[in-house]
């Protein structure tokens, strides 16, 4: 039996400007470091450790993993950082202000937009230098691989190969792994792992900042899943998730 | 013409009690923390960007290193932790303090175990487990290659396979390197860098927390080396570094 621990990066300060943020290097807010402090303290007390750790190229997916290490003497184990495990991309979404595009769309197609499998919000123009995908931190990416937009179908569809090719087999040799990631890289990982359907997958709210343990057969089939913490934490953090996108 | 830029961690809590450190694993002083934010900041200042970094696995070089890309907005960049890179082990002068070392042993020892190029400090017995190099980030390593004591010639042979096999390489395929160490594992680049003797490398003294940035040609051969910052602060640091392991 295997155990993968997931973490969703702390509140960042566009969460909390209720922006659609996707590939924008947006740091913490002081609220989301004080979740990944939280975090970190919480699986040192439950007695976890890891041998090994993914995150994206986003620093605020990059600075809760590095909270947590530190808070767990776990400076030195090995970080992968991969553009794989990114949030979605929310094409020329990106930037705004979610209850701004609720009152101008429509809440009903900022839902669509956020929450349905396949359908992708506007695009950049391919070129559009405001694209956050044309950072250099992209530069090994091919032109097709760099996303105008994304629906969460693409965001799985890029997530996939690293799972199968790097994550599951560290996790087949015995590693203790810890993935700290976005709401929709982990959405991604979650449908695969859990088989979630393209419907259900987009109703289920991954809150920030509070690990997520998966316990995993030799296959890597989950056993059981459980949030660490607090019960009315974790449902508070849900909701607080849920509210996002609606018009204010 | 590739540029290479080498740090040496902050002050760390042991160096400011004068302690022998090696592979124990001591945070970053206040100071040496503030030391690792000015280096960022100088670097950034003066234009220099890199594309990927290596570091050892003891936290204060990873802490330097972390806050480096903090400063310089660098989080992304891959990091590559090795234990070839970890400062020279001390054996079983780990833990003393240095100046209490010099009065038991006679300054002249505490400076010849200091400073010779191929004389070993005693060792730890096979197994002791108070040898840090027990530590499970070692798990990796064989019997043999877990240090029981360093002289820096020792140093010298496990870094450079790291340097032949990994960094050389990076750095001609046009990576802009920093590498985040150790006193003496930069020593040990330093010497194979500019060919200095057995004898005179022992005299060299790398200040912490200020960039030392290397100039090299297509064969990876120095053209210049400087120290970027105020000239006054750079002597300082490295009258500060040869005091250490004088009796008080």
């Amino acid at each position: 039996m295997y155990t993968l621990v997931l973490i969703r990066h702390g509140e960042s300060l566009w969460n909390r400007e209720n922006r659609f943020t996707g590939w924008k290097d947006i740091d913490l807010s002081p609220q989301g470091l004080k979740e990944a402090h939280s975090a970190g303290q919480l699986l040192k007390e439950k007695g976890y450790t890891f041998d090994i750790a993914w995150t994206s190229v986003l620093k605020r997916a990059i600075r809760t993993l590095w909270t947590i290490q530190d808070e767990m003497d776990l400076m030195w184990i090995p970080v992968v950082r991969s553009w794989r495990l990114n949030e979605r991309h929310y094409g020329a979404l990106t930037g705004l202000d979610k209850a701004e595009t609720a009152a101008q769309y429509g809440e009903e197609q900022v839902h669509i937009w956020r929450r349905s499998y396949d359908i992708r919000p506007p695009a950049f123009a391919p070129g559009d230098e405001t694209n956050p995908g044309y950072d250099r931190r992209y530069g090994e990416l091919s032109a097709e691989q760099v996303p105008l937009s994304e629906c969460l179908k693409d965001t799985v569809a890029r997530f996939l190969p690293l799972w199968e090719a790097d994550i599951a087999p560290a996790i087949k040799s015995g590693k203790r792994v810890l993935i700290a990631a976005h709401g929709n890289s982990l959405r991604a990982l979650i449908k695969h792992l859990d088989q979630v359907s393209d419907d259900e997958i987009t109703g289920l709210n991954v809150p920030t900042g509070i690990p997520l343990v998966y316990e995993l057969d030799s296959d890597l089939k989950p056993i059981k899943h459980y949030y660490l913490g607090d019960e009315e934490a974790v449902k508070a953090a849900m909701d607080a998730v849920k509210n996002q996108g609606k018009a204010k």
